[in-house]
């Protein structure tokens, strides 16, 4: 069968409706018609080929919400018509040690959305029943779609290194992952500072859940933070003075880094070793992880601020996503009704 | 009251005997004739003022065993008589967060052995009375005296950072803390890997407790074991291309660095984004560790091997651990029954 998607032609390109065929639906696949799909920095990163792993024509897309509306013979757990979210990963073997100790994105023969394969800037989407993770009723379906790869993203970090309600806790970044992880972190019981460049931000991050606020502009606001902070998590993608931020950390602290910072981390031995600090990074999460997160997004009526736009408009949003000024994720709704395809891509 | 002592009299320079007046002994201290002083590396960045922080006439020696020989007003825990052992802490405030909390060793109040009074490369040493941790009868004296900088430095981690007898560990370098971090490890049920930059040392790694030695001048032997270990402890104070122990690291897994390397750590964000790996350090321990060490040696009849010289031999002591061939700590014994101390230095 073929699909319509946009779709970029070579590195960096504008993306263009295109036709894509489609080879039979996998037995443990299903397939999505989909309704919503965020737009993520790795877009960006994997439209410019930035992590070399890109295959042209390029669609990509990978927070994505819709509806099942076809299942392999052996697919599980969802049916038909069940509204579902899609991340950054599209298939895992289910029988590697890491499948089997339910942690499914780190299997090392799974597939990701948009490597190799059309993700979510598209009619329609697919993966393995596992990564197909149920929407609960209660989130708006198209303020969902960015929590399948930006709010686990920060969630499942919370979950895997045991930050406490008791913690003090920062956020540094506050963008797409970071105004989520201000809302989570808020909610999960932690005492919350935000670290911005960005003064005119300080409203917005109290606003988000922030209880303190500090300009990251001033080296001396952060001296003022030495010993105190328990985990920070690190949510941009350009390369900090790392020292700094492990200053600011409790004895046992944690500076966690999610954004995909291309540069070296460089830090001194000294400012781990001073208490048993812990400099990290995770990717993404796991279907359960992922299953979790909605549930106490839900409970705590959490939710991506988003803007939203046709799919029609996608090159205006990847350009004010470039230009740094979405406020905090966007979110393309699925709307191919007028769009004819190009020429076959698959 | 003067005792004799050991003391450098500026940078890099010989120790001499010198006598030292010490003051009135304070009401929470202890005095301690000392009979064994193991030498650290520590020891001789102190000598040579690395970290900014020697006062000359300088006396080192933090691995020290001996009799308690006298007790201030309220010290508490040890009698006259007993034998204990000190380390790099000799004071904590015990009222502040972290005292209270049972890990006096991150006192910011307290004061370090041999940073600005007087050490163990003398007759006697003086401490809190937290800090003098009884040394269980079970284990040789002498041997003993290195557990209490060597010993805990690589033993509080596998409490801190919960390694399990199920974990596959990596121990890199081969020294005073390297083999008894191969002991320790042997003996707390893991599978244990040492990595060695000197082949001549794989038999001695195996006989230490290594059940497999990986030589590191071949990359490809690290690149064989990608994704295998869960913690990995770094034990020697010169930078190393830590992406490679970083490549060894199962999901999850920690690099953890404990040998004081003054250079920068240089490290691939995606080295540890790849699967959730940690990047530590830590300093030292509390005296719970190092009591909860203690038994755990005598149990497993786990001792550091040593060199033992009298303490009168301390200046060629130093020669031989400058050259890196001491196998694998040199331990002084006090003797100071010919020596005649020269001018008072405090």
């Amino acid at each position: 069968m073929a699909i319509r998607a946009w779709a970029a032609g070579d590195r960096g390109a504008r993306f263009e409706p295109r036709s894509i065929e489609l080879a039979p639906l996998g037995d443990e696949d299903v397939e999505i018609d989909v309704e919503h799909c965020g737009i993520c920095h790795s877009d960006l990163s994997m439209l410019d080929n930035e992590w070399s792993s890109t295959r042209y024509p390029f669609v990509g897309g990978h927070e994505v919400v819709g509806r099942v509306v076809a299942r392999g013979a052996h697919a599980k757990k969802v049916a038909i018509g069940d509204r579902v979210g899609i991340g950054w990963c599209a298939s895992s073997c289910m029988h590697c040690e890491r499948c089997l100790g339910g942690e499914h994105h780190l299997c090392p023969n799974g597939t990701k959305t948009i490597v190799g394969r059309p993700g979510g800037f598209a009619e329609r989407v697919r993966c393995h029943w596992v990564w197909a993770v149920p929407v609960p009723a209660a989130l708006d379906p198209a303020e969902a779609a960015p929590l399948f790869c930006a709010g686990v993203t920060v969630f499942a970090p919370m979950i895997d290194f045991d930050v406490r309600p008791l913690d003090r806790v920062g956020v540094v970044g506050i963008g797409g992952l970071g105004h989520l992880a201000l809302k989570f972190l808020r909610a999960w019981g932690c005492e919350v500072w935000a670290f911005t460049s960005n003064p005119n931000k300080a409203d917005e991050a109290l606003a988000l859940g922030a209880h303190h606020v500090v300009g990251t502009h001033d080296p001396a606001s952060l001296k003022a933070l030495s010993n105190t902070l328990d985990f920070v998590i690190a949510t941009g993608n350009v390369a900090l003075d790392w020292n700094r931020y492990l200053g600011t950390l409790a004895p046992h602290g944690r500076l966690h880094i999610v954004g995909a910072v291309l540069e070296d981390l460089r830090v001194s031995l000294f400012s781990l070793m001073r208490s048993g600090q812990s400099l990290s990074s995770s990717p993404v999460g796991s279907p359960t992880h992922t299953a979790r997160m909605l549930d106490f997004a839900a409970r705590h009526r959490i939710a991506p601020r988003i803007e939203r736009t046709p799919m029609t408009g996608i090159n205006e949003a990847f350009d004010r996503l470039k230009a740094g000024n979405v406020r905090y994720r966007m979110v393309l709704d699925a709307d191919f009704a007028g769009v004819s395809g190009g020429g076959n891509v698959r």
